[in-house]
């Protein structure tokens, strides 16, 4: 593979610069489907609380990659161990993981046949620019690549880079959601980790003098969820997506013809699979574009959610042991309730210790060369982990039933 | 008008906070036309260079209101010689500066028939849901924020702090564009300016202890412009969407009947002024999901431009002194010359010292009392206005040619 | 008392400002005594370590002022319930709180006979210019500053913003060395803290909405003692200045002619309490001085430990374990073990629980009013607090033995 | 020489880490004489103005080293034609260069008959700790390294790392001095300076595309000056400093045996040229306790002036304009005009065009290869440089006379 001539940079506040010397990476940057990310939120309905989390997955992948790059050049085991192909694969893995991400997230899922990641499988393996590049590298390479984002590369570090309980896709999301929201609670102290960072017994470990390091990104990775991720108001933001979703697709089972009034959604909504070129065409634009048509159209349920998600008039949340009383007020006020109740509950653990997969704990590497998983050695995780697991069960309903 | 039962606070990162505590103000946050700057991105093309700059005008126009808010809360001059009614009139107009805004900024007012400027004004004081609120408050509270918008309300105080060369408009952008973008060109002391600023001669005024402050502001935003705004690959896109916008024009005027392929133009190229409705309904992701669509039109012409925006196939700059040349290449490779050149010419001066009105100009205020024009007292500013003007022209065209 | 004419701004890189409109704050900040705290490093053996934290308590002083400052005028339930005087008390009090410091921290105190508290409140209400700068402005104002430091003040909310658990110190102290040496782990969100503390049933509480908030408080406590506070290195620094002082005493009590080398000491080794002028004289400076008088005098412990304080030669350290290995190794190799072995273990809870003191503990106010401790309402803290104690003891001595 | 087994890290907050991994860089930073900076100030009379203004020259030292290594890591024409030798010789010359500096900055020369720069050639290549660590790597290293500091080392690019208009010192100070004093000045974008630096004919040059990055760094310089290094207040505390340390002289040449009360300066008044020990004692901490021994001693004016620095009782300041006034009345209030009138003129000039030699100026390198001096191609520090020469002369007095 070629060497840019020069190092070519883009400036990212996050990591101060992205930096890319290999001709592979830059020109899948300029493909046409990586192009596509600049028009998929990273957050989704986030920015309805945090208004400035505008940011997109195409600048979040540009993040994955430089953390996977600084690793396989900073991280001395991984540097002299890795062959350079298998450096540009995990590269490619890390700025391509989220190739396939449908617009706004997990609620759109609810009208696709197939889930975003065989979407991304699919966008490497298959037919499309992205591919095309690939191959001409090396005909394995998509395959190579799609291996490690699948999580079954021969070579298991190459995986654990780019999906383990820390690896490079969280380590830039919490760095990067904290910074654009403007929330101080995802910070964590990234320089260290990848100075304590080495591979022992087929596994990316931390030397225990990165303990407090490990278990500060532990808690970043907390707060960030019940802080941002999981906040109520973003919750009733995607309520209302997926009721919408869930709409259009009764109203299409009723009549497919609606599909006149909303071409975007022809080949979504009547095949299984997408092509690559159907499926580029679903961004974020695409969706807010048909919620104006929507908005206009005769389906009183469907323009009234468009209308909410246009004009951010959310649904109210309560917990979820006021659900009777809650449901017999919205039915009361002549709501139809398959669309104006939504359950939600999210659970999150702060840290998943034991496992006997390598991928799947955080794992440390005492001075004596013994490998322990984090709980056993950070009184911190233990604790936390057997004990806090804390959940939020909420139903979400219009305003003023 | 009522206080909120509790100031209520939108996170920024910029500000740390953006404060409420008026329910007229949260209220017009909450508008649909307000709601839809959420869709309006502030630096249009920056973001084809500098990828993180992917802000809204919804953030920009939070901040914008949050600065005149400082100013009149904390300001002493202010706070204690407007009254009420002033402070909410300038906190609005300051929310409510680009209501207006078009889709792509200035590219796109290509085909439309009336400025953005009209089209807030319009939107402020005629029927709209925000003007609704607004006259709830008031019956002239539209008129009032209107005129500081336009800038001829009697008190010249109130258009000199949204609009002059030391406004929160501008105070705003630099910070909020250097921050997401991540160039640290735009910083300059926010704080510092709001503890010199007075009110001295019906002027805005800043004590000298606070020049070198302002000096630190004019450089901020000379080098904001030549190594943000004004950047070649920014003019690049630029170019492409003023190209695309005025094929999409001839083609019109050949036939008509082109709208029904793109109907969210239809109003737009048939009448000479959008209804406030019609006018909503143009905003980033309609224009996004109408380059999909031209992507896939017949005309070679506009389907190859809609292509280079959405997949960033930028065009090449060089100085304008080989536009012959350029020329001549660009047709002999088959390219028609009225899309494919492009010529751009930016002048900045980083600051334009004197004039007899008082929102021109930065004013100083000695410890004497006299008032100074900025350039008489800073030999910095004063080398800088008389000397270093500079402009870049450069000539567009497709690569390869 | 008098307000000044203009309010006066120091500039400080963790609160922006530090802000000042009382003339009684302004002349206390400027009196001998607080003045001298310019000469007393914050962070003392610490600097060892993380090299940068070479800041005075002068600065942490003035920020807890800050902090205090804020809370009374932004915390609407102090703002509102506390008179002028007691909130100038506590201002004071905030500011005041370590006029009596010691150079070195602790272990100077080896050979003081009084506390450095007691000589806090000395300053205060006998004979120094501070004194009589409070006297002047009220008669019982020594004496009311005093009692809020001593934690007796009849009302007990001006105590709890001076020493408990979520006091204005510890709040200054965890941001200011986590921004002047460098390390992320202290950081927290101060805003947030301000916007949800309450007064309520004679205690300061915080809103269960910023209970987060409180979470990541507690655990960059945590952070800021294993990972800054209580590293070996400093410990390591703090072992040699114990010792010196111990050894400089032991010289004192053989032969007291000793202070005729160093006359800054004659005070300290011979009067049981110090006169505040004679206190006064004691600071790093001072300290330092005689460290480079010691390392050229006749007892080779003292000149040794002076030259290795000097020129950080510090000793090693090992767990407690091997104490009497090493013990045994060090009188080997001639050195005196009263001197050259040192032992100190560390013990840290991340957060002290229940008490039925209202100073004791974090109090959360529920939406309903009730008031609930802490670790009853969040998981992460009961898991922290019942589980985690952690404990470090450890060895020093004299390297290469 | 040996590379430590493992590079060594220490946390900076303006760096983030300084790195280093050759043990004789590691060895020098142990030494005695470098650790004496610890106890040198790096902005001395500054913290009187920027309290926050407490860092040492330790810190600044270790800073320019870690500028310099980069500059030879990093900087792609100094990698590649430095051999490892000149290398480590910079490196050491930018760690090093401070050495010799007197507390106090230039007050403390007033009583120097050799000026600081030519007592850090002494220490390195006179006997020293250092000098002979040096040795013991290299016999002509402490020569070397010295050759580079004075600026007459062969290979020239050498000496413009560490002196020149853009060189690794000023650097480091003007973003060290911004981040301690909490002010927002001095802050440019070092990444881009070091992205843009090139070698071409024999000079370090600054490719054209990072023109804006050197304007934006020339103006931070500029700031800097006039904002914090020439405060008033800043010289009024130097002025004081001068002062006393000339009344120091006058007694001492009237009777000698003052040094009985003030041993400290025993050397430095009866010898010309002090011994590497003796100059080693000479500290910040050892001034600050001579101040004490002065404001007891008999001499009124020296008491007087040790008493002002101590706390913090400045003399007032006035254009140079009002000197006969002042004088007059100073001396009508009984003070002594030797002692209590001090003028200074501070005269800054941002940048410093043209000169022959390759160290003078800064270079920029266009893109056909031309070199070209940067006031010949910026507008602005053309503008700058010829017409904004400042200067600001004060006359400094006792208050209320």
């Amino acid at each position: 593979m070629n060497k840019l001539s020069e190092e070519k940079v883009l400036r990212d506040p996050v990591h101060g610069y992205v930096r890319v010397s290999e001709e592979i990476i830059w020109r899948c940057m300029a493909s046409r489907e990586f192009q596509r990310l600049r028009r998929i939120n990273q957050l989704g309905s986030t920015s309805m609380v945090y208004h400035t989390g505008e940011h997109s997955r195409f600048t979040h992948s540009l993040g994955v990659y430089e953390i996977v790059r600084r690793m396989v050049s900073e991280v001395k085991d991984l540097r002299e161990n890795l062959s350079e192909y298998e450096k540009i694969t995990v590269m490619l893995a890390g700025l391509l993981h989220d190739i396939g991400h449908a617009p706004f997230s997990h609620s759109f899922e609810a009208i696709m046949k197939r889930k975003h990641e065989e979407y991304t499988i699919q966008i490497i393996t298959q037919d499309s620019e992205l591919n095309r590049i690939l191959k001409e590298y090396d005909e394995r390479l998509p395959e190579d690549v799609a291996s490690v984002i699948r999580g079954n590369h021969p070579n298991s570090i190459l995986c654990q880079l780019i999906s383990s309980q820390l690896d490079a896709d969280r380590m830039d999301y919490l760095l990067r959601d904290s910074y654009f929201t403007g929330t101080k609670y995802g910070e964590f102290d990234l320089e260290r980790i990848l100075r304590t960072m080495r591979v022992a017994d087929d596994r990316l470990v931390i030397k225990v003098s990165g303990m407090h390091t490990i278990e500060d990104y532990i808690m970043a990775r907390y707060h960030m969820y019940w802080q941002v991720y999981y906040h109520p108001v973003s919750r009733a933001h995607e309520a209302l997506l997926a009721k919408l979703f869930q709409r259009l697709l009764d109203l299409y089972h009723q009549d497919s013809a609606i599909v006149e009034q909303l071409p975007m959604y022809r080949a979504l909504l009547s095949k299984s699979v997408l092509s690559n070129d159907e499926y580029f065409r679903l961004d974020d634009a695409t969706c807010l574009y048909s919620f104006q048509l929507m908005e206009r159209m005769d389906d009183p349920v469907l323009a009234d959610l468009a209308g909410r998600l246009l004009n951010r008039r959310l649904l109210e949340s309560a917990p979820i042991e006021r659900y009777d009383e809650i449901r017999k007020r919205v039915t009361e006020a002549g709501y139809d309730e398959r669309y104006y109740i939504y359950t939600d509950r999210q659970i999150q653990n702060p840290y998943e210790p034991y496992s006997d997969h390598p991928s799947h704990g955080i794992w440390m590497l005492d001075e004596k060369g013994n490998i322990r998983e984090l709980s056993h050695i950070s009184r911190i995780v233990s604790a936390i982990c057997y004990n806090s697991e804390s959940d939020d069960a909420l139903v979400f309903y219009p305003k003023g039933v």
